[in-house]
């Protein structure tokens, strides 16, 4: 089941996607042309950077000791089709397409082979990073990946079912329609499963949590007006527009 | 006016507080036997690390050349009275005693000048930090300062009317009656209407965010068994004992 979520006449509504299209009101709307939200209203986001090897080596970096875990500000949590705010003054921002995990229930202190039970489902992020304002790629500060705007989420949400292996997803990554990143969640150093039985470790997940699992190599700069359209095949494609920042 | 939340029956309720009691039902009720909750719902946790001279001194650090920012997992919000869950294996964590705001109305790109008129209130929080998951203190990754239970916040909330300055106020930590640590938000580096300024440049803050203001010299670690009362003069006291978590 495909699930996206959206605002009309002041309300928030949830529908099922088939097609590129949800039903609502006894009419096939296509999603393209309604005012996506999160397809979940997120309840904290917390990722995990340099879990690609090939991405940790794009930044000539080795791979982090321990996981490299960051937490992006709830205001920058916005739907498909929304725009990305570049910061006014920034130089280098980029995207990063990732899988994102929904929490579905209370997960605390699972084990690796439990954890994706504990999934409502997944979507896609893009962990739009301001590099201005990193100094240590190992601890991301709040603020590089923290602006509003900087976590695009959805389209839809995807269930569980749907996903016969999230450990064989293909990522891709467009600008303007220009193929710029591609890799697959097989070359996570955590897995998706490991990643949310570490998390538990330490702190207990609750519904609509989301976990941002890592990008692969393939990262570069985008500038003002660029279309970044994240892929994941068998979860759809998530498409921003970057825009200058209101003065 | 003082605000405190707890939960009986099986029901969050709300009262105002005189003296150190609630009315509730026709009763008068000290807060200390109710099962308090944070005295607000957090919506995200954000904090500033080494926002105090004398802090960065103790640690033998420099002043952050940028506002050292961090988020805490929500898994980590309780409320007084509360046991704080040593992790297992752990050999140094402390507290950190803190004045809390607690922001009430959406906030973006506001002014020092205009920020404390965002505010609901002032709380006390309780930083506590596992010093055994921090290798870069500029930047306190996610874990240590994350676990479940890692803060405390409370007793209740007290709105902006009854604190004549939050610039002056006195903070102190007692740990099993003794006084551990003593200082005032008058030796804040970035004060808590230049933090929720600074903050509100790049993420919009909404009701019920708790910003972490800082804390002053005086850590020192405690150990399972401890009882820990964060004091801060005009907000009451929050007290936690610190447990060993269980296997």
């Amino acid at each position: 089941m495909r699930l996206a979520r959206w605002i009309s006449d002041g309300q928030v509504h949830q529908g099922m996607v088939h097609h590129e299209c949800v039903e609502f009101r006894g009419k096939l709307l296509p999603i393209a042309d309604l005012n996506l939200l999160p397809p979940i209203p997120p309840r904290q986001i917390l990722g995990i950077a340099l879990n690609f090897k090939d991405h940790a080596e794009e930044l000539g970096l080795a791979e982090p000791p321990v996981p490299a875990l960051f937490a992006k500000p709830l205001g920058s949590a916005i739907g498909a089709g929304h725009d990305i705010w570049y910061p006014r003054g920034a130089t280098h921002c980029h995207y990063e397409t990732e899988v994102a995990a929904i929490v579905g229930r209370t997960c605390s202190r699972v084990t690796p082979e439990e954890a994706l039970s504990y999934l409502k489902g997944y979507t896609i992020a893009n962990d739009f990073t301001c590099r201005d304002f990193i100094t240590n790629m190992f601890r991301p500060p709040l603020k590089a990946k923290g602006f509003d705007t900087f976590c695009p989420l959805g389209p839809y949400l995807v269930t569980p079912d749907e996903i016969a292996d999230p450990g064989q997803l293909t990522i891709r990554t467009w600008v303007n329609q220009e193929l710029r990143q591609e890799g697959t969640t097989g070359d996570l150093m955590l897995s998706i499963a490991e990643l949310i039985a570490y998390l538990s470790t330490f702190t207990t997940l609750e519904e609509n949590d989301v976990i941002l699992t890592g990008t692969p190599k393939g990262i570069s700069p985008v500038v003002v007006g660029d279309v970044i359209s994240c892929e994941v095949v068998g979860l759809g494609r998530l498409t921003n527009t970057v825009r200058m920042t209101e003065a």
